[in-house]
């Protein structure tokens, strides 16, 4: 079995070839190569250095006959430009998002149309496909049967894909399936250009010593899913077999992995718990519109029923949430930073 | 002000073509050019004699800087691949349909960044968005909240458009409104690709004295749009102000023309009632699993509020809808074909 993770070496790249170089199997069938496929790669690296793994590097469009070269059984496709990045500049979202998709999925239907496999391609959707229209408030409950109104460049490229994956799954060129991320904190690291990368800064950087910037008022309502739980949920929803009853993957509809419902507040109310007065006063707040109006289309409470019949549970407080991150990185406190 | 219509030697585009004629107005404002772009022209023919009239022959995306030589106030983007062709070749529809529509956005949203007015872009798309998946059935009524789940690849198509119109009108680069079309009949002339092609030519080919076959079951019911509501209807989102209230659209979610609910065997009833036995049993019933398939994906019920909030009412009866029929094409029936 061929695996192939695009965005390989970003965040949840790595995590997700971790897991699957733990048990070196997926869905019950060895793995004989893991190929890592990023713009931006580090060879040496865990979990690169792995004796199954493969490195392809470059830009996914002009990569795809290396990725394809050899059978591929499963593309997990992580790789997109992030929401902020997209807003700003329209044409590298559809290029990053849709057109490499697109590209991606015309290969995977080359091989199925050739010599087979027809590639099992599991893809990274968004919470963001959600949003309010005017005519169309957001309900107060989201689930799959919830129309998406994406109110960012980012959320309607991530649509746009997501319908262009049903339509290739329906025509039997690849097995697609669909998973919508939730805002994935705590992310390690230095901030990205997500909107939501604030969510993850406002907890780490103050635990690293640092002041961090909260860009929305401390009432809005997030949904989160920790980087552990949102790898299990692609894992799973990768493996599922097709079809009707617990366990199982029916339909073509996108599964929304499970949300934590959070706010902002309740979360700086656990950074204070966990480290203290000093370390959660680094955190200054001031409202930046443009990130709240996006941060804040975003819906935060799920129906999370699709999720809980694959087995998929959200985290279970963000106090889990926040020692997850703690016990996976164990270097994320500054000395001075705890009292 | 200078209209464009795509697809403007079409069927529908020269019905529109002809209505915005009569008035040779748009929204109370004088029209100077009307532009007919399409692959396929008829310079002489009304409405392409008219001295208003411009033509552009050819592909639309080799086309665009003609179309766009002088400003836009308004596009109607009719030009399409039917059903029945984008299901055959997934490639030509993603073309035709996904990858022109998007060079037509950025040609207007190009004029809109330099020399302005930002233009108004009147997509038609199709109540083929809709469809069921094992997951999720359609729901009994549709309305505009209900989830569109394409199964065709038409469908999916004409859906990502709608998308990319609504984000790109977020953005300010067009003025984007789009109509769902219901099924258009009775169409005059001769067959075409689309699937639902056969519910006009169960009607116009036994009133002009020929055989007919109709690829379905007559218990399936069908959601129809005479030609004059349809483009009525195109010409009211065109025209309607923005903001909230009667007569105005509302937020950028799409309207779903109104549509008449009507069964294939009333249809064909009601034909026996028009034009005798004999004609009607020209009419042999054939179902064809492709056709049924993708037509029966249909939804045929329709919850028209956001339509009648525009002053849009579906056609009374599928008898009005063939007198219309009848009155419009008076060399419709064949002399031996009536009794």
């Amino acid at each position: 079995m061929r695996v192939v993770i695009t965005g390989g070496f970003g965040f949840l790249g790595r995590r997700l070839a971790a897991a699957l170089l733990r048990t070196r199997t997926f869905g019950g069938t060895p793995i004989e190569r893991l190929v890592l496929a990023d713009r931006a790669v580090e060879p040496g690296a865990p979990p690169a250095a792995d004796p199954l793994v493969d490195v392809v590097h470059g830009d996914l469009t002009d990569r795809l006959d290396e990725v394809f070269a050899e059978p591929v059984d499963v593309v997990f496709h992580l790789a997109a430009a992030v929401s902020a990045e997209c807003e700003a500049d329209v044409d590298l979202g559809m290029y990053a998002n849709v057109d490499t998709t697109r590209a991606l999925l015309d290969a995977a239907r080359a091989q199925s149309a050739t010599t087979g496999p027809t590639p099992r391609v599991v893809f990274s959707s968004s919470l963001a496909v959600y949003g309010s229209d005017p005519a169309l408030p957001v309900p107060p409950v989201i689930d799959e049967s919830t129309l998406p109104l994406p109110r960012s460049s980012y959320g309607t490229q991530k649509l746009v894909c997501e319908h262009l994956i049903a339509d290739y799954t329906r025509h039997g060129f690849v097995d697609g399936r669909v998973a919508r991320l939730m805002t994935v904190a705590v992310r390690p690291g230095t901030p990205n250009a997500a909107a939501s990368g604030f969510l993850s800064g406002i907890i780490r950087e103050p635990l690293a010593g640092l002041g961090a910037v909260c860009p929305v008022r401390p009432g809005l309502q997030v949904a989160l899913s920790s980087p552990r739980r949102t790898v299990h949920g692609l894992l799973r929803i990768a493996e599922a077999e097709r079809g009707k009853g617990p366990g199982r993957l029916e339909g073509q509809v996108p599964v929304n992995l499970p949300a934590l419902t959070v706010s902002v507040a309740e979360m700086l109310r656990t950074l204070r718990e966990v480290a203290g007065e000093a370390v959660a006063d680094r955190v200054t707040i001031a409202p930046d519109p443009a990130v709240e109006t996006m941060v804040g289309s975003w819906p935060a409470v799920f129906d999370n029923r699709r999720a809980a019949a694959l087995g998929l549970a959200p985290d279970a407080s963000f106090l889990s949430l926040v020692q997850d991150y703690l016990a996976d990185h164990p270097n994320a406190v500054a000395l001075d930073a705890s009292e």
